[in-house]
């Protein structure tokens, strides 16, 4: 392990690389022997549940409840939305059997040709349709609404190129969709979930994000509008991290979706759909972490705090009675805490493995310390030590670990600002973009200054900010012509 | 709503029509528009959410980890094991296709003909392949083990008849898949599964259980041992709960998962699985409901109490002011609760819906209560009404929840010990499962006794249990010949 640890390709040599060594020599995840689909370890996993936990909760205190919704939808579903089928039906896993058998040389099993299905099954790729087929039968009159669910769930996306957690064929996320009975209404919750997302991200992902909604050319297939929230990436490119969807009375219509209003007349719902993924693994790895390993935001990490022993033989008594003490007291202020005592590896083994896993907080705790009354304390975010008294040492490390969440918070912070600029001149840009970086440019609002940026620069319009200055505009950088907006772009995973 | 409670079912007169209604009218879930599939509502889904609360920490507690592994499942591996695909390939979803196109008439989506996979993907019926494919890269050394890890996910069976909860093409479940250095240890976390199971069945659930081993036409297809929980309904069939896999080294062979022992010589690894599903949820309501919908044990009922007012116009302040204080403080001792004061529906409604959707326990408050110092409490189990002092209202609610926890159990245990008959003349046998009930049975251990019984009465061994008398058996009571077992016979889902 130390020695692949070694291995870890550096940021500066292979970015790209750096991150797929990392996923997997961290244990966070690995590619399935299934095309595009990932295996999630333990310990990825374990960060994946924190994330499920806190998020949860965020949206239950607005009233949300979850419930759960089928896997499989009808063929048929998907083209009652007409651009949400553009958008979905192409690239999907398709059910057209529901029966194997054993094959003629008796050693293996084939489909069953008898067991064809009548309407093919698509495996969810989101689930606005089978939803909203749903809430046709439970909406009928405004005192139904707002219905307000999510579900945790798979989705599954026939990807070509596939990442772990950036882009995989099967990933895990959770979707809200909710029906109201004013445009108003529901355009007030897509903000509040976007806004949600911001605050989860930069509170507990400790990821600084641009806000903003989306162009047309990058909305949600279906939706009227799409808001985002953006961060960046220590390459200087964009990550959409989370996306809120106003669908308008689309769905309501494609679904027939209809409630008595108060003067009881018939209208159709108005939704919302916002999710976020797996993804957000990705970037909360890409943002923090170092040639070392994983850094982990202490609100976060699955283990906080790894106290390692270094003892000789007849020491290891007094050590481990201290460490557990410790640990105990920690554990009361709601730490999470290992303590390593394994004998069969070495405390250097030790040091490399938790710094790779990108722990906050380590101890190590040797016979002289001890007796000194002391301990070294390290800091994953920075990688210093300290000598401190074990006197008060809990409040100590409850202290360390808001400062590694704000400090590294801080960094990713000033990284991200440090590499916004603005930009007038399409020349400048061009040549600028080749070190990443997000750019704030005047642009006219048509889809043929997208979609040059796109092609001759890979560069894509991430969103319009709502902190962007939207005065004095100018004229848009690619067309000449009056900007409309100023808008973020980027080039992104 | 009032009357279409009333229109629920008695249990006397067709059980199993009382249990589709209740489903339905207490906004547990209800059939989706995909053939065979559920969607389970946020009622529903809430108390599964606790459920899965519960038993996810009594994992943890015995260090399993929580993971996550891809959805779809080659065609090929299911064959590698001989038993397993016997009991799985047959009725499954399978993914042929990874593309749709728009139709010609363009106005509907196709399957592309282009896009046909390679090997068929099936959606996982259960796990063991999959994971054991992939556990071949993580267990090198015994130092490697064990592997403890548990996923939280969807699997599909395609079932030609479906019930809500009991029996539906996909259902949520947890599938624990351990990894063991010896035989010993394996056999051993087999058993701590199943006794984790009894004890969720009856502490939480208030369910109580028959804990023991199927007979190996019953065991799970790959398994050496098939341990269950068996549950009693009230209408005297079994209904089979949880189970837990001694896999032996079957999945260790047919996908090639060797670890170095500590004498450095190769070895198979050792297998356990084990799961229980949403159709604990099926066991839950038919377990303690009654003919006015559902009893929830307070443990697992999402809400605990509610608090209804009963006020005139211009009482409402004071009564609000007095049930948001017991609300606050009812919740202060972990309880949770509703305080209703909608005024757009009559206290009688709530009642009914309250009672329909098993709320353990409910205050209602009025003008005069609150002069008098006084409350009514009504415990759903019974159905008793009391009024009490508002004096420590709060203590003697959570006593109360207490009280219908262990009542409700006990109630259920009454009603199971019952219908247990000891039983070893097949006539007497015949006559009697005509109206339930489970039947310890002297057994001789063939399949031909097991085949008859099944044939002429329905009956199937549901197990050997742990605790049944296996002394002075006697003779079987079909075939006459010596018994080896003393074994449950009943009915069941």
């Amino acid at each position: 392990m130390a020695i692949e640890l070694k291995n870890l390709t550096k940021r500066s040599e292979n970015y790209s690389k750096w991150y797929n060594e990392l996923v997997v020599k961290a244990d966070l995840a690995e590619q399935a022997d299934v095309r595009g689909c990932m295996v999630i370890k333990p310990y990825g996993y374990a960060i994946w549940e924190k994330m499920q936990q806190v998020l949860d909760g965020m949206f239950k205190e607005t009233g949300v409840q979850n419930a759960y919704f089928p896997l499989l939808i009808p063929k048929s579903f998907l083209s009652r939305e007409a651009e949400h089928v553009e958008g979905f039906a192409k690239e999907c896993a398709v059910v057209t059997h529901y029966r194997l058998k054993t094959n003629e040389t008796n050693d293996g099993v084939v489909v069953d040709p008898e067991a064809k299905l009548e309407e093919e099954l698509i495996i969810r790729p989101t689930s606005e349709t089978i939803i909203w087929n749903t809430y046709k039968n439970w909406i009928k009159s405004y005192r139904d609404l707002p219905v307000l669910c999510n579900q945790w769930c798979n989705v599954m996306r026939w990807e070509m190129r596939t990442r772990l957690f950036l882009r995989t064929s099967e990933f895990l996320w959770q979707e809200g969709h909710t029906a109201h009975a004013t445009r108003e209404e529901a355009e007030e919750r897509t903000r509040q979930m976007i806004r949600i997302y911001a605050d989860f991200a930069e509170k507990f992902m400790a990821v600084p994000v641009v806000v903003g909604v989306k162009s047309e050319t990058e909305r949600f297939a279906g939706a009227l509008d799409t808001y985002t929230i953006e961060a960046m990436m220590q390459d200087g490119k964009a990550l959409q991290s989370g996306t809120s969807h106003f669908l308008g009375q689309n769905f309501g219509k494609a679904f027939n979706v209809q409630f008595l209003n108060k003067e009881n007349k018939p209208e159709y719902a108005w939704a919302t759909s916002w999710g976020v993924s797996t993804r957000l693994m990705g970037a909360l790895i890409m943002t923090h972490s170092d040639d070392n390993g994983l850094v982990l935001p202490p609100r976060l990490a699955p283990i906080q705090v790894v106290i390692i022993p270094i003892a000789k033989t007849g020491q290891l008594a007094a050590i481990d009675e201290k460490a557990m003490q410790i640990a105990d007291n920690l554990r009361k202020l709601g730490i999470s805490v290992k303590y390593d005592n394994a004998d069969n590896k070495r405390p250097g083994f030790k040091f490399a493995d938790y710094e790779l896993k990108g722990v906050p907080v380590r101890l190590v705790l040797g016979a002289r310390d001890l007796e000194n009354g002391l301990v070294e304390v390290m800091r994953r975010d920075t990688l210093e030590k300290e000598n401190v008294s074990l006197e008060n040492i809990e409040q100590y490390v409850k202290d360390l670990l808001d400062d590694i969440q704000q400090n590294i918070y801080n960094k990713a912070l000033n990284y991200r600002n440090s590499h916004v600029f603005e930009c007038n001149n399409y020349d400048e840009f061009k040549e600028k973009i080749k070190d990443g970086g997000f750019f704030l440019c005047p642009w006219d609002g048509t889809e043929e200054t997208e979609a040059k940026i796109k092609e001759e620069t890979q560069a894509t319009i991430r969103c319009i900010p709502f902190d962007a200055d939207q005065e004095n505009l100018g004229v848009d950088m690619v067309s000449g012509k009056p900007a409309k907006f100023r808008a973020l772009v980027a080039r992104a995973y």
